[in-house]
């Protein structure tokens, strides 16, 4: 997945648009957060093994949810100056040193 | 970002830690959410300014609960067979769609 | 704000649906959740300031969030066993305790 | 439960910590949500009926997240001027109307 072309077609949107005052770090973790609780909901009345058996239509309304929540934390990176990819990379890598040696 | 890799080294701890059972899709987005909360956390007191100025510490910590956020979301796709990237992609080209043209 | 009688009420509305098998405490602290992100949703883009000056309808929206959320946290309570006045007072004074004094 | 006593102590807390500057809806918002996950995290990793055998602990815990729940949405409602009571019974009411008829 290239973050840095995601990211540059995010800013062109936002630009586009003129959204720029509303995406300070703070707004976009929150937007982050709202997304990530429509991704819970499809969850919320399922048991743990029907949330195994989604449909079709469940699938793709979470793989929406996941692209959204996705884009929101990449523009907030950005604001940032928080590499994703090296975020990422060193949560796995302390998960490893705890949890796999 | 190689999301196939990142999911192979999950599994590998997963595994050895015999999490399976309680990674369901359902759990794993509440996992998300809730360390999605812990990145909120950090801006709740902050005006939108202050967001944009967080100091090293902070960054730091902003850092860690996104990569807390994209494993636990990486682990919920492979449960229900999304591909993180397409969905990204999609969700993408849809905004571009509505908002860019 | 008469809690008993607000959740023989919630009880009255579960039973006659059918949906006591939806309603663990895990399922309920998910809606409640999910509530609250649509509350949050409101404010996401706001400004602090702006936040304080909603329209009647959004304080309306507002309030049926808040309303969507007690709900809930009520009817958690209720399977849990947890008085919610006795925990609300109980965190109250803790509060005082620590902060003013 | 007196919604007015209570929000009356919790502005004194305020008062006295000069807090008011930080407690805009927006982050009163924030904050709830926070806790939140907090109450969420207690659940993650449970089965639907191991969350309604929840140790005394875990109950103690589960009461605090309620708890700080409440206050921080009776100090969001004191901000917006909406009454919580109110609010309550109209989404409850609301929902006889459409559930329990």
């Amino acid at each position: 997945m290239n973050l840095d072309e995601l990211t540059q077609r995010l800013h062109a949107i936002r630009d586009r648009n003129d959204w720029r005052r509303f995406h300070s770090p703070k707004n976009l973790a929150m937007a982050a957060s709202v997304e990530m609780a429509e991704l819970v909901e499809i969850f919320q009345w399922l048991g743990e093994d029907e949330s195994r058996r989604l449909s079709a239509e469940q699938l793709e309304h979470a793989g929406q949810e996941v692209g959204d929540i996705v884009l929101y934390l990449l523009l907030m990176c950005a604001e940032l100056g928080i590499d994703m990819e090296q975020a990422v990379r060193a949560k796995l890598a302390d998960n490893e040193r705890r949890f796999a040696t």
